[in-house]
């Protein structure tokens, strides 16, 4: 047993999907998220500028006393993994290893694909942990940058969702994937739509669910999982109130207190 | 005369719509053009935030004489102008301004609207630049999150650009606006749309176009016009070769180079 806090972090809101199958999974774990809505979005920064934003974030945690960091953004454990590794005392799980995991597991056909920004797609990531466990898998990488807004505009059933979730996926009928990994955090939200775009022949993994599965894993094995009652508090690194706002199309429900926590100061 | 550079910034490269409008207008003028691809987007950030970046961009700027400072962002110029002009030895001018001026010039119903991010709507700096020049207008303001990541996918003149135009534009038929202000520097790229969805009997306000005029002005007033070979130096606060490619979207023709200067650095 363990009731340090796990600590959580995301670019911004999009990691509110991992804390939602967290704390579904986990009800009795003591959650801290921190949203880096003064950064965000990391999707189309450096490796350097987001390890660094990375860096300060997982130390700020760490202060907090956590007995867990989950990078709940795919950009920031596409970039910065190894090095919050190397810096932090306490384990770090990114959303990559899980996502490829659970979708080399579910392919028949070895042919995989992965959505997610600009900056996830640019460091193959997800292919690199895609061929390490099926090194004949076929990858294809596309690249959405409006997923993100329109999660965030709240219009993720609207028909433009539809017509813009079937701009990306164009190129997905010539490759024949059977399994494809929705390798960004605000992703799923728009679920629902990706999945009837690409019918039932295809598989969508998604890594808010996956993450949630090796967390809970993973705290079983340690014998490391807190009793008794959850609890949630979240910070964001600027505009506290607009986060709370648009929080309410991830997760459903309305947040009571977002703290602003800026960063370097 | 007075052949010293302008300096030219924005929050990554949106701003290019008014550098081309200024090589235009100005073709013998040595432009400076700083995209803080770091920090994009100003948008959804605070005030407190978005002037500590203008105020190191500006700063910059002067380290490398320029004779004014341009703020190619309308985020920017709604939150952080009146800091700027307090913090820089040279001029400052902004978009917002211009856009107002030539809106309440336009109207002949004084119903204007203004579209643009959600921290230029949330500032309210148009609606008190119009109704400084014209105490009784009625300003709807409309924030269009979408409108970015749209232009920079090269997609202005997909259908679904014209879908998420309509959306936006939805609120505006009852308000009766004659005149819309294309309030974020991003805008003028999805031009032919908005003005193909408002019909003709609404004007639209080219914030490039605007303050490209208005700078000229100033220079002819000042007796500070440069003469012989204008020139073109760009900058971007991270991920140059990314800002280079997706220029092509705004710009129309390739950048040779993009200069990766890292601010506080």
């Amino acid at each position: 047993m363990n009731n340090a806090p796990i600590g959580i972090f995301d670019s911004g809101l999009g990691g509110l999907t991992i804390l939602k199958a967290l704390q579904k999974a986990l009800p009795a774990e003591k959650l801290i998220y921190f949203g880096d809505t003064a950064n965000v979005p990391y999707g189309s920064k450096s490796r350097a500028t987001v390890t660094q934003f990375s860096l300060d974030i997982a130390h700020f945690l760490e202060q907090k006393g956590v007995k867990l960091i989950i990078v709940a953004c795919n950009t920031a454990s596409a970039l910065a993994l190894a090095q919050l590794r190397k810096s932090c005392r306490v384990p770090v799980l990114g959303v990559i290893e899980p996502g490829a995991k659970k979708a080399t597991a579910t392919s028949q056909n070895g042919r995989i694909a992965v959505l997610g920004t600009e900056a996830t797609v640019k460091s193959g990531a997800y292919r690199q942990q895609i061929l390490k466990r099926a090194p004949k898998a076929k990858v294809t990488q596309i690249p959405c940058p409006l997923f993100v807004p329109l999660v965030e505009e709240g219009w993720a059933k609207k028909p433009l969702a539809r017509l813009t979730v079937q701009e990306y996926l164009k190129p997905l009928a010539k490759t024949g994937a059977d399994t494809v990994i929705l390798g960004c955090t605000h992703y799923p939200v728009l679920k629902p739509v990706i999945a009837s775009v690409l019918g039932k022949q295809v598989q969508l993994v998604d890594s808010a669910q996956t993450l949630a599965q090796e967390v809970k894993t993973y705290l079983t094995q340690k014998d490391a999982q807190a009793q008794g009652k959850g609890s949630l508090t979240i910070y964001a690194s600027d505009a506290p109130e607009r986060f709370k706002r648009l929080a309410k199309h991830i997760l459903g429900t309305q947040l009571k207190t977002v703290r602003l926590k800026k960063l370097n100061a």
